[in-house]
């Protein structure tokens, strides 16, 4: 009873035989609804910023940009793929609590916009501007004395490496007017991140908004943007629900629309990474073994923690399974419990624990991780064991490219060097 | 107050200087020390297999070659760097719950012992044996009914996708002479990870031998080779103590002696990694940025969790510190609370929590987080925010050597490919 499958209007095989497994499928037709479905209710005003950590491969940003997303970044290597892609530097935001003198030096030569997470920082970016004979737009991220809940993971109102308390700004009446070669021009704050309820986006918005009116009235910053943030979640796991961009814009935009109201002038700014295209994205391994141990099913595949580390779990408490599924064939045979397990030499190298998938599941049947294309090859240890990164293919009107190639042998090893210690 | 400081014989400004941070240094002396701590001591029939996962990189794998470790390898990649590091076939191991087809032909086509971890898979390889026209030599691990307590992470007597449970192997009194061209010739059992009890590894050891004998009567296995796995542990945290070699081998060179005297021809083979590469290496940052939030301390360094994940913990519930000091100079400054965090966007990543440093730390200091030789940079997120992967230095008779080269944009981005979306 096996039919064949597709993925993204392409067959699982094709994909199978072409690229070979472990894979990533990144589904570019589901990129473009999420952006759309955002975008086209969004107000206007608002600039989406695409979060380059999310996925950083250089086609998913291109694809990004040909929607009208811009790009945020946070190392030299996502803004130089933001040039590659062909965003104008002007559309470029770099934000990170320890950037290099290299990279100021180049956002400040290039025009890219700096969110600065220090004082230290903002002396720093004075000195090299000053050198460079030049004044740097600088965005100040700062560290809310409030926290908003709902999010899976918590930023203002705790002791952070990011941006700097609200409480020591207000203690800085003078900042605008302290450095030479920096011009303050707005404010950033970034509340959490997995946010699915849409009233605590809203609520987060509208704080942010009148945080940086605030600051900017007591520093004497002439507003020119603000830069709420983002963390919208992806539906993950049991019981979690997707946000509804509906009811989640019907709510924001009156708030940006009556910021925009008092201040007609200031940019507003939105960032988003696993929103935009965790959706997209499957993780899909093929079947090498199936096996039981003590009462339990194996199923032995040959790509796990070393691809995906979010999907294992690592850094949660209790494992969750992402969404799971056989991807390259029906079956009718009744659902039963798997362990579909990695290559590596840890018990916990498990990306499905107890799923539930067909009782017939055998050696080169493929199983897909959904919901996988933000933090997927990026945000794991894809060394572990030196079996390297996977193949990444994105699907344009249908067709899979090839976007990011595999590692080999040769590949991993390239940069050791081989000493003599006879 | 600061005088220059030393890292393996090497001044800690040099290695800066020449390699850059964020940087791995591993000194040669240090491995040494340890392999032959435990040589010396050992029953001379034990053979000690060096585990490459722990850090595979293919000079740390020629130095503890020329010591006189062999090897235990778990991928392609793995068993290449043996073969250039210049270890013979015959003293490399290939173990792992996913082996590919094209792994098991190579170790079959070069003579590379083969750890077999499930029925399906001896199949295959008698398959593939059959094919070459060659026996193959397969080593069956096995996954005990009993439990060893003590270790960090217990592996016998639970469900696991490794080896092939003790009670599935005495269902299968003919399996020795099931396969036309596999001839079974031992058994392997890993019975834990970080163990750091003494007694615990003599028990594990001594059950395992015991399991071995018990295993080749009954299945009809002539008996040429025990691996007793290994699992030794290395201390990281407040409260551990390291392993004693000497207390270790006292106890641990009877339960061997034993087993060599009603077996006197079968080979004996202990596994390590961590044991022998953990104490050797120092991961090395620089602090970026000191600032303070909401009466905390942080100094934000180039390098973190992208790099150093065991240190920072993720995966562990209750964040604890890896011993952490100032590396680059000596100071009389008090020391207090610092958070050392690393360059990327998430709070987690911090690699010293709260960790006792002198107040005066500033930017330009070298802090180094010891213990830093296994599971290192290949166990981490290396293209987390595209940072990529660090410099490693192996420090052999006082002079540094690169043995990696550190990713730069270009390396980072070569394997991407770029569409045209417009």
């Amino acid at each position: 009873m096996s039919e064949p499958t597709s993925w993204g209007g392409v067959p699982v095989d094709e994909l199978v035989e072409q690229f070979g497994t472990p894979l990533y499928v990144y589904d570019g037709a589901v990129i473009a609804e999420r952006f759309r479905g955002l975008r086209d209710r969004l107000h206007s005003g608002v600039e989406i910023y695409y979060s380059l950590k999310a996925n950083p491969n250089i086609s998913v940003c291109a694809l990004l940009h040909s929607l009208g997303a811009r790009a945020e970044v946070s190392s030299m290597a996502e803004l130089v793929t933001t040039q590659r892609a062909g965003v104008p530097a002007e559309q470029v935001m770099f934000l990170g609590p320890g950037k290099s003198r290299d990279e100021l030096t180049t956002c400040l030569k290039d025009g890219v916009t700096l969110i600065c997470e220090s004082l230290a920082e903002l002396d720093l970016i004075d000195e090299l501007a000053d050198g460079l004979g030049t004044v740097a737009r600088v965005v100040l991220r700062v560290n809310p004395s409030f926290a908003v809940k709902g999010s899976g993971l918590t930023m203002g109102g705790k002791p952070r490496q990011f941006g700097i308390d609200e409480a020591i700004l207000m203690e800085q009446p003078g900042l605008a007017g302290r450095h030479r070669s920096v011009r303050l021009c707005g404010f950033q704050s970034y509340l959490g991140t997995r946010f699915l309820a849409e009233d605590m986006i809203v609520e987060n918005t509208r704080r942010i908004l009148e945080l940086a009116e605030r600051l900017s009235a007591h520093l004497g910053v002439r507003l020119e943007l603000v830069d709420v943030g983002g963390g919208l979640g992806v539906a993950y796991f049991d019981g979690e629900r997707d946000l509804d961009p509906e009811l989640l814009v019907d709510q924001l935009n009156p708030v940006f629309a009556a910021f925009r109201d008092r201040n007609p002038d200031v940019r507003m700014v939105m960032e988003m990474g696993r929103y935009l295209v965790g959706h997209s994205g499957v993780y899909a391994v093929q079947v090498r073994y199936v096996k039981e141990s003590m009462g339990e099913r194996f199923a032995v595949t040959d790509g796990g923690t070393n691809h995906h580390m979010a999907a294992v779990g690592i850094g949660s408490f209790v494992k969750r399974n992402f969404p799971i599924r056989l991807l390259n064939r029906q079956s009718t045979a009744e659902p039963v419990k798997w362990n579909v397990t990695g290559p590596l030499c840890t018990p916990s190298d498990t990306i499905g624990k107890a799923a539930a998938l067909p009782g017939d599941l055998r050696p080169g049947d493929v199983i897909g991780v959904e919901r996988s294309g933000a933090y997927g090859p990026t945000a794991s240890p894809v060394y572990f064991l030196s079996h390297g990164y996977p193949a990444e293919v994105l699907i344009h009107q249908g067709r899979p490219r090839l976007v990011r190639a595999r590692d080999d042998v040769q590949s991993m090893l390239a940069a050791q060097i081989l000493h003599d210690f006879r």
